[in-house]
């Protein structure tokens, strides 16, 4: 299981103004908790920074490290703030947030992929727009896994996010990103499936209940990573819960040590 | 979805207390409480009153059904005490818990389902005990599912139970429900699967938690009925939300009913 912890994106207000501010400590209070809270990889986002996003992310890489030796996951819609936090990240294997089969998309990340040997997120989606159904997901991660593993890509480090749409907006939204995990895992049994959550409840009440159960739901059918808020107690207790049902735990020990941390104490 | 209300047990001291006194009332607010908060059928079991066993179900089938217009499900390990309560059940079909591979077990409970054209819980246990894989619990329904069909009884009919173990006792406990799940499906796929969940969670801590959890795996992977109490709110809150997520339900209007009611308010 692999948790990418999401809170350090200026796009969320409290965020931003730490960034603006240059608050270090505020940031790397966010970094420590999170991987105390048991986030493998803290991913780092300013893409709303659009006029200052490359000198924004050297900062906040720099500051996360100056107080958590945890891998990161650089994340932007902008190849170049990608390579500037890759080239100063320097504790494990860096990931990347993310590649699409979009044409313009791929010639820019895939170069970075290679020479940074990063996990890579790759999205199931290309220039003909997100797919609605599991097997047309599945139509573009076979064609992403191909290009990728072409060019030298282990697949051990490509990681499918199958897209989650709002089940408010179509009622098989829910159903079609577990088909995709089962299409993945079927064909491609070494590559990994992550994806982020809070999409399913958009326009819904008890959005963080829904959120938890699918993440849940696609535990039982495979997905093995996760874009989300650490520090939601609830949401990481129904992961070691989780594992330990699916035999993804040895002894529950997992489960247990969570419980210790008095995880389920609500 | 078929949720079969557990309360009205006199393995449960506060029942067997309300059953010695022939406290009508106090039996029928329970059965009244477990249809209002989400039951279609509610069990019926006095297995412990083992010196009066039948008089005892008599008395209980007529005072719930004095309380709700609901249909009952008869339990008990003596076939003649299932069959008292079969002859009075008056609302819809009546449901049968349960028969099994055993020989003997089997011969007695047939002839009941057959004659009151009953729902049947079929336990994936025969006379060479309790299989532990999903491959061992296929073999046992794939025998009762042709004994039960050659007899006459429709598929529809059919609940299979694959039994639950601890995973505090074995590792794979979980995976192999969810495997068993995925065989009876796919051999099956008219055939109904339903379990009880507390054995899951059997020594160790926060039982409740697991059990949820393991409600929505195995609701993820095709299980279609539960027997479980719904007092539980937050047990029927996600019921409700896995149903929403897995497009089991229109316009999310079963959620929605749900939040309105408060469910989801802890």
């Amino acid at each position: 299981m692999l948790i990418v912890g999401e809170l350090i994106n200026t796009s969320r207000k409290a965020i931003n103004e730490l960034v603006e501010k240059r608050d270090g400590e505020g940031i790397k209070k966010i970094a420590i908790d999170q991987l105390e809270a048991g986030a493998n990889y803290i991913d780092v986002n300013c893409g709303t920074q659009v006029f200052n996003e490359i000198e924004t992310m050297e900062w906040l890489v720099n500051t996360v490290q100056e107080a958590v030796q945890a891998p990161l996951c650089l994340d932007s819609p902008n190849p170049q703030a990608i390579e500037a936090g890759l080239a100063l990240a320097r504790y494990g294997q860096p990931m990347i947030n993310s590649i699409t089969g979009e044409k313009e998309r791929f010639e820019q990340i895939l170069p970075l992929v290679l020479k940074y040997q990063a996990k890579i997120m790759a999205l199931c989606m290309d220039d003909h727009g997100m797919p609605n159904t599991g097997t047309e997901r599945m139509k573009v991660a076979r064609a992403l896994h191909g290009r990728l593993t072409e060019a030298g890509v282990p697949e051990e480090n490509i990681y499918f996010d199958p897209l989650v749409k709002p089940i408010s907006v179509g009622n098989n939204a829910g159903i079609e990103v577990l088909d995709t995990v089962d299409l993945i895992t079927k064909e491609f049994p070494q590559v990994h499936k992550i994806c982020g959550l809070s999409n399913i409840s958009f326009g819904l009440p008890n959005r963080a209940v829904l959120n938890r159960l699918f993440m849940v739901l696609t535990m039982g059918r495979g997905m093995d990573g996760y874009i989300l808020n650490p520090l939601d107690k609830t949401m990481m207790g129904f992961v070691y819960g989780a594992q330990a049902l699916l035999a993804q735990d040895a002894f529950c020990m997992g489960y247990l040590t969570a419980h210790r941390k008095g995880m389920y104490q609500e």
